[in-house]
């Protein structure tokens, strides 16, 4: 513990970039890159709408101790995001609008923490986007050390400094940086795909006839009975 | 397990009407019906204000797998809603964008799911509502049969195929297709009698007056006292 | 159990105000008062961007029975917040929108429930504000004694009738009476001292330095290393 | 509300009878019935080891409302079982040690709650078996009528009064009254099966070869691959 | 905070020894009390079968932190509980088997925490009993102050320093000081009574003849109706 | 998905044996390492008193699948314990006492698995050790791979197949495999200095004086005080 380190490598921006720009979903970039890195559920963003694409810096903090989220504000620059993990579960409010304010100096594209967060009024004017466990007006000391930009585990994904972080509506997606580049690309396959399923659902052909599955349901043995009277 | 029910028999159409268009609450009807047929409060609306009645169309799932919503699809007519329950708790993401399209082709009215739904922006942009236990982009595989259209316990309420659902911001309800004429008409007459009451409270009238509580208060010795110094 | 105490003190009306016209947020109080008196996370708004502060008055309710918040409303004046916790724990919806009009009536600012809420639609429309454990149709039923404006505690927070409620998107906290004249100026002092710190965190200036955190952080052993190849 | 079923309809008693000396247990018997009829996993058992085999008294309850079960306990005879649940969530202790000498003393086997238990001590003195979802010292009142020998949802799973009910240390599974002999033969059948099972396991054959399950898995595109260096 | 209040005044030693001696069990002193200061039901003993009855010692701690647990230490005698929360929620391990040992040195009669525990096998061993949120190995630090002594709320129960605590395997509850002795008495008659019931149910009769149900029940209505073929 | 790793490099086998004869705790390895590697608090073992070191076998499996165990275990060997983690939350009971008699065959130590498990009396009676997030009836299909021996997240902690696992009442703990005999040595000596500080325990002397807390506490600002009259 009590380590920070500097100059991480992070995702390529131009691939970053493009995640933000063609809006990838969170649902879309998961199946993409063969359903792994999803957070868990409870990790909700605290307003409706906002879309993160961003190379994670990867924050380790104690319990009800929001000291290195400080020394992390310091390692940020332009299009990172923020992801913070207590060591043990916490609902504390590590995170207001004054750390918001001082991220967002910095161009940092958002906030992903595994425990609460606060002043969420204020962050949703400023519009700086957070996904929490928990919203909570709980305040935390500045006593002991954790780490930045060591491998984390955040609300059960492993996250390594770096990596691409994809949050939306949905939930949080971990993107391992080296694989950014062909999950890009796999992402875009399937939209373009989906937009032709799309197309034919909605002229009224059914996922049943475009995805072919009357045979397979007819060999597991699916029946179809008429309701009795 | 791997039974379709075709042709069931629905709550009549405009019965489910009549509830949509004067848009009886789903605590109205609740209390309308004798305080049967809630699902647990876990269930949430993915956007505010919306309000569904219709039939159900019940699915059972195994736990991660949503090959029986696309079964169940084509069992779908205008006025349905589906409403699927899985084996075993989970919170996968059966559902995004791509099946509502096909059911909103059918007409369907929403979705009530006790586990997760993903694609939530979109579904909101297309103002397709569901009623979820979580949201989650963790998609599911298509393998293990499952079956529609018979009887299902959903969040902790039996739902018959057929059955009037009702959902709004309060929650989901189910009505059974053989009550729901009287308890239509139940809930009318109760809005009747809330809206004068309404007048009452309004007017400064005390619920202790209008509901007549103050002798069986006594009766039971609640004490009055001033507060000491 | 079955006790209504009449007359409380209250905190004084023009704190109260102070408190509501400056919009002293939850997380601001909890701190300035030294962060005690916070109700757990799990109090949520129904709708976001209320702000309330106001005079507790307290009522303990059986589990599923909201008989005792009809008398609690007659002892309900201008600027009160009415405070509900539940014997053992409850989901139950035990306010809805009639019992609103009710306090609306008598200018209450706000209910805060240890358990469920319904009508939020209603509720949402006609602005007042609840924050609650859950949100449930589920209704109670009107046959056991309670208390009105006795001690209770309320997720998790000691309420004495008459302490300051305040409550925004970020939870609710309560200040004891005789302490709210002092939180307030503890507040107004820590809102300014933070819009200077604003001032220069906008300006590039980084918290570690702001708060002069290096040499602490050096103290405790805190290494600074670049990454490896 | 407010209605108590007399003289039902029980499962056979040779029949639960058998389940209880061949100590089927409740893995056996949901597999047996097709994997049906499970309540959820939080009902856990208070002392290790019971198990027990009866017909289904079912008891609808308000929540913190323990007067029907007195109620209940009228409509027992030798072999019940009683099965509680609440109409809303509930942890209160519904049921304590003298309730449980009064059933003893009509030689119910034990009781199934959705809520909560006290007295555990002693109900393991005296050997009364208990599943509940938690354990509560919280009395409960007696002042709102629910329902006896109704079909009630518990933990999950619809019971009918007269029902096989089937509990150990693995939970609480619903066998209905008409299937419990066919139930028993198919569970009979597996045990048999997974003693030929045992017996090869433990000379040392895989589940791999007596499952053959090679070919499928090959089929679905299982790859064996050496750990790189 | 950072407060240690010494030589607090205690519940008598003669009434918790009687407490202890006579075994009062948790549930029948609460019902003494009229149904208060019962801490909720997530708090499990370690092992089964403790029964302790002292006085409180209490500790306010910060999450992850168990400094002042060891500065409470000092401040117990004989007879002594101890009882710890934390001021956010935590499931840090604050205690194990050398803090047991210091106290069971004074003969502290066990500890009650809202929070996690550890070496609950060595606890066992030395059968130092302790009541807990949960079970956990991680560990805490020793950086910032908390209280002792001061009123604390500890899983949802509020404790002051020196009031009874009760805790056995049904739970623990809180008895404050001044009616320690008042609550014994009640908990003496009380059990005095159900030892007179216990009587009348082993011989036969039902709760509805020896509590004089029957006519309550008719007069709410309560119906009996045979089973329908 | 689909791969299974073969021929991993294990924790070496003196080692996971010293940790298993010394019966080193995971409380002590936990803290010896550094204080990571511990699996979330609700992992819980399904009887008291194992105690379990050896070389991990990972799983992934879907929820409610359990294909990819029946694979594990040909690739499991003497000394190894099999660690399970499913792709999203479920509580399926994925083991039971047939798998369990097929890895004792092959002298496996355990079973440590983020969801749940069956057959917990004769697992018990036969003596192996399972860890599991709950116990549960419900049965698995057979239609999915997952990976045997690929990096997994398991109830919080990342476990490489190889690393060491120890297991006792207090939790789970993963040491990586390159840190087991430095791990070893650090708890060795921890517990050497912890039977001299219970040595000072027991002769009474205090945490505080054993550890040298008082100036630090009175640096911080810790006040004594006497209670008031």
């Amino acid at each position: 513990m009590g380590v920070v380190i500097r100059n991480i490598q992070r995702v390529e921006a131009p691939i970053a970039g493009a995640f933000a720009e063609r809006r990838i979903g969170v649902a879309t970039a998961h199946e993409a890159q063969g359903r792994i890195g999803l957070m868990a559920s409870y990790m909700r963003p605290i307003y409706r709408g906002a879309h993160v694409a961003g190379a994670a810096i990867t924050v380790s903090v104690p319990p009800g101790d929001n000291w290195m989220i400080h020394v992390a504000a310091e390692q940020c620059s332009a299009g990172d995001v923020l992801v913070v993990a207590p060591t043990s579960p916490s609902d504390n409010g590590y995170f207001g609008e004054l750390l918001a304010r001082s991220l967002l100096e910095r161009d940092v594209r958002g906030l992903i923490i595994d425990a609460g967060v606060r002043d969420i009024r204020d962050l949703t004017e400023i519009q700086f986007p957070v996904w929490s466990k928990c919203v909570s007006a709980q305040g935390t000391v500045k006593e002991t050390l954790g780490d930045v930009n060591t491998p984390i585990i955040c609300a059960g994904a492993l996250v390594q400094p770096g990596d691409l972080i994809l949050a939306d509506d949905d939930g949080v997606c971990v993107v391992p940086r080296a694989r950014a580049a062909s999950v890009l690309n796999a992402s875009i396959a399937r939209e373009e795909k989906e937009a032709r399923t799309r197309e034919r659902l909605q002229a009224g052909e059914l996922g049943l006839d475009i995805y072919d599955m009357r045979s397979k349901l007819a060999a597991k043995g699916l029946r179809y009975l008429d309701q009795a009277e």
